[in-house]
């Protein structure tokens, strides 16, 4: 299952929206708010009207308003409970991550993994075994689980969690995931995320302005 | 400055080519790689040629071939020093990410942050106060800076780096940053990525299929 882009553009628009609010604005034209998040008015006013978010053309939209309508929209994510699988450094950071998955109370739950020195240990969430992932997920109902395994092993986790019943899986492993249609996987790879950043501020001098344009544009 | 799609489609494909390599195949057509990336086969012709890529209509792509080039294309990106500003959780956790900054060769030379207990350890990297962090970036002409740091005060910490000379960050601060134009920011926002994958897995019950084909149709 693909995502959406439209979703992921509500997510940016919040983003721009608790911004404006923060440096004391009430009310945003949509092509204040299409700067700031480098979309189009016209994409900006298809997107709200497609989640049923509405302003008016004279006076714009009403910040607090329009927040209050996407924390609707996002309303059911809060009731989800979240599994990590593979405590390495990375599923460690994600257990207390700043910005707060639990701020906005998605509620990790637990962690699991292989190695029984992390097993024993508590971080901010309790480990356990991954042997008891399946019957951990089926119990409580898990849909959705973050996976931080090595890439070695990541299409079997990916296999196990599927097989339990999760949904949607956010997966930080180097490696494409064979998942079924109904199944939706966000892959983060962040060393791909960081060459994009180092490429681009590397070679931008080299690169006219035209030519940088062209490329935005696809 | 905007990150150029083509460049982000390219990594994905290099990514699905190590994948196909792995399973034994020497060579690929445009739509077996377009099917595995989820991009018309149109699109991966025009990305290779945008970038001097060859095949031929009869056998394909030569996937050997074809990342040696794609290595080649990113093959200045191994020589870029890349210092974290910010030893949290996030920040120590990618100064030892598994699918390697460093097996790329890319390499982190250095961390910065204010807590002095966290200045007085090394992690994977020195860690250094980040009153020193203006100098450092000068001396050793650093283009790119992973940002790790709370919220509060990332804009201030961003203007440090792009007076320094930072030409791209990755920012992990769940905030826009403002930088010049010749700057580039990659905002990864973790908790939104999250925040999509609940959604989509959550609400995908209740959307029929033709709904979701228009909706990632975008």
């Amino acid at each position: 299952m693909l995502i959406k882009k439209n979703v992921k553009r509500l997510l940016l628009y919040r983003l721009c929206l608790v911004k404006f609010r923060e440096m004391g604005f009430k009310r945003v034209y949509s092509y204040n708010l299409g700067h700031e998040a480098g979309v189009s008015a016209e994409q900006i006013r298809k997107d709200f009207s497609h989640f049923k978010i509405t302003g008016n053309k004279k006076g714009g939209y009403d910040i607090e308003s329009v927040l209050e309508k996407l924390n609707y929209i996002f309303r059911k994510n809060e009731l989800q409970k979240v599994i990590i699988v593979g405590m390495g450094n990375i599923g460690r950071a994600l257990s207390h991550y700043e910005c707060g998955f639990t701020v906005r109370r998605q509620y990790i739950v637990a962690g699991f993994d292989i190695d029984p020195v992390k097993i024993k240990k508590t971080y901010n969430v309790p480990v356990y075994d991954m042997r008891s992932m399946d019957e951990y997920i089926r119990t409580n109902n898990i849909q959705v689980a973050i996976m931080a395994v090595p890439s070695i092993s990541a299409q079997e986790v990916c296999t196990i969690l599927v097989d339990a019943g999760i949904k949607g899986i956010m997966n930080f492993s180097p490696v494409l995931l064979q998942v079924p249609e109904n199944v939706i996987v966000n892959n983060i790879n962040l060393c791909d995320e960081l060459e994009i950043v180092i490429y681009t501020a590397v070679n931008s001098n080299s690169i006219n302005e035209a030519m940088i344009d062209n490329l935005t544009r696809d």
